[in-house]
């Protein structure tokens, strides 16, 4: 049954011989939203999409307590049956408030989020126009639907719109899905761009802020918000997992009659639906996030310096500078090589190889914290640059 | 965009108007597993899954408490980045030594378990084979997969045998997949003879305990262990939302090479894994289900006594005891309104509507827990009885 992944075990084999196997990294103990122990060693975390660094925030670990001893450990239910408490509701109630939205659904996690929306907003008549560079459970999802697909070039409103010109005499909805920032490169949508197709051809518009929201934008409500094209999203898709520090996903939406998804999406209603512990620290995460603004322009100051450090430093990165930086590698061998001497030098960063990157590249993904000092930053330019030597990526031996 | 569900709309105004929304339930507090607040007034639950009344163990509580503590609210990554920490490795050594299996992967939820293992497993050329009455996130994990799917007649070994002798000469694995108590009435596979159809055709069998994990088998290792066929089970799907009390889902093996699924399975790549939090109460939950088998014991005394008490009363019920026990009704209408007639007697039961429901039939789902005191199943046994009496249902009435 598993001889289909042959050549997928040989990779894995050849990773582990190369040294740590930087898919199955097992953490020792977690110190801080920065830092943790990794075979004894104590490590600097720079792939964690911990943004805020909320993961430690005292008030949120206090209402997660509290809401475990008044509530008990889980819900076992559905949302549409014995699955929904107070919790939930106050959840829903603080992600459409934050975003300034009628409607609000929780989902038990982000990946669950886009398969039940997509799948439940897109019939078999509609159309669904995805970023070629959509995120796994965006193309999952799709699967999921009944719709036909349509991938446009990524980040390309002029390919989005000739394909929603040749679409235009065909019945159903469009439903046009990109993402605020994505997760390999760090890269934008030119949303106010993708905004204008979308008025333009009267499609739907679903923007995905896992990785913008709490991020980007005045008030932390993602791209949307710096792009000034709120009104124009229709759906706004989230996930905890990120600058709030927990797990679930959402969608937020103004669209009347929203709450009918609640009983027509399927991975909302067949799924136990997130603890209570989850659902109360969330909605403390929303708070924090709103009462503390510095927080993003703490995490700015981070991304800007770590990309400015590496930028000089002669690597070749994403085109912006963002909370993700990645590193682009001419080939995996090197890629696995690099990410292994940082991870020597008590740096941990993610890798991404083909075929899960946009091009085929090889990437060392990092990711940057509110919560990473000047110190921790400073410390990690200087270890990517004194590995990026040594391997003759950077430096004297590439000028020479 | 939504008009496609103007029905829907329209059936959810419809059980508005009849009473309170059903699939809209909030508890505006949970007192404990057997018991809540909703609307004011206190509710005995009887249908919530929490077969061992788990919820509320208090071990599982402080193991809770204590990992917040020192691990955070979350990972804020992939189980295949920064997501796994030791309380995932933990979980999944406790999972694989519970179930007498070499390896268990967990998942963030039991339906991301049946979603990334079944379209995992099941490529272009292989072929699944799906009980007709399958959870909705094997239907949705066979439509992620690339593979053809085949549905048999539920419980049906003699057709799931005609069918995979249909298929005989054509290439690839042939995965059957069934479950060990089907979640609508609460009847059981016959497991034993789809084990011989499996040794006999050369198919692989995949069995989903999410119902039956510590709720059957002298160890709770669910119909697998009653049926004596373990050795024939190649890949065990379960659930932590149910009797475990949180959240999450897994699959154990003990087949060759298993772990590649961890970078070829989507749903668990592309998701951030369970907080530390959840992974450490739902181990702590499996000690305590090894180390109570009378809960078990109380579990099934409670369900014999529901089902023996409402089938005495005329009621038409599923097949067999079990901790699901089914009142088969003969309307939508009426379930509606006996499910409002029991909420205001103090009892909450799950409503099952067409087309959700085996055969196209209304259920009062209800479901027991080794909390329930004698008292709660008398309690609502006379409900039941007298809203049914009240409806015409069962007693003089129907007799005369």
């Amino acid at each position: 049954m598993l001889g289909k992944y042959a050549h997928l075990t040989q990779s894995l084999a050849g990773l582990r011989a190369a040294g740590t196997n930087p898919f199955t990294v097992a953490f020792d103990e977690i110190l801080s939203p920065t830092s943790a122990r990794l075979n004894g060693q104590t490590v600097v975390l720079l792939g964690t999409n911990n943004y805020l660094g909320l993961t430690f925030d005292e008030s949120c670990i206090e209402t997660a307590v509290s809401a475990l001893q008044t509530e008990g450990t889980g819900t076992t239910g559905s949302r549409i049956a014995n699955g929904t408490y107070s919790a939930h509701v106050a959840l829903e109630k603080q992600v459409a408030s934050f975003l300034g939205r009628q409607d609000a659904m929780v989902f038990t996690t982000g990946y669950q989020a886009n398969l039940g929306i997509m799948a439940a907003l897109a019939g078999r008549d509609d159309h669904l126009l995805l970023d070629a560079d959509s995120h796994a459970s965006i193309y999952d999802g799709s699967r999921l639907s009944e719709a036909q697909v349509t991938r446009f070039r990524h980040n390309d409103p002029d390919d989005l719109y000739r394909r929603l010109k040749f679409l235009a005499d065909k019945p159903g909805d469009k439903l046009i899905v990109v993402e605020g920032i994505y997760s390999m490169l760090g890269d934008v949508a030119p949303l106010a761009e993708f905004a204008a197709v979308k008025r333009e051809t009267g499609a739907y518009l679903l923007v995905d802020e896992a990785h913008s929201l709490g991020v980007l934008g005045e008030n932390g409500r993602g791209l949307q918000e710096v792009a000034g094209v709120e009104a124009d999203v229709d759906f706004v898709v989230g996930t905890f997992s990120k600058s709030l520090g927990s797990i679930g996903g959402f969608c937020a939406s103004d669209m009347p009659g929203f709450e009918v998804l609640r009983v027509a999406s399927r991975a909302y209603m067949f799924t136990a639906s997130m603890p209570p512990s989850i659902a109360a620290s969330v909605t403390q995460a929303f708070k924090v996030m709103a009462a503390k603004p510095e927080l993003r322009r703490t995490l700015m100051r981070n991304a800007d310096a770590l990309y400015q450090g590496l930028s000089k430093a002669g690597f070749r990165l994403g085109p912006t500078p963002s909370p993700i930086v990645s590193v682009r590698l001419t080939s995996p061998e090197l890629a696995v090589a690099f990410w292994n001497k940082l991870l020597a030098r008590g740096l941990y960063v993610n890798l991404a190889l083909p075929p899960a990157t946009p091009a085929r590249e090889s990437l060392l993904r990092t990711s940057v914290s509110a919560a990473h000092s000047e110190a921790d930053i400073r410390f990690a330019v200087d270890a990517i640059t004194a590995v990026g030597e040594e391997l003759g990526i950077v430096g004297a031996a590439v000028v020479a």
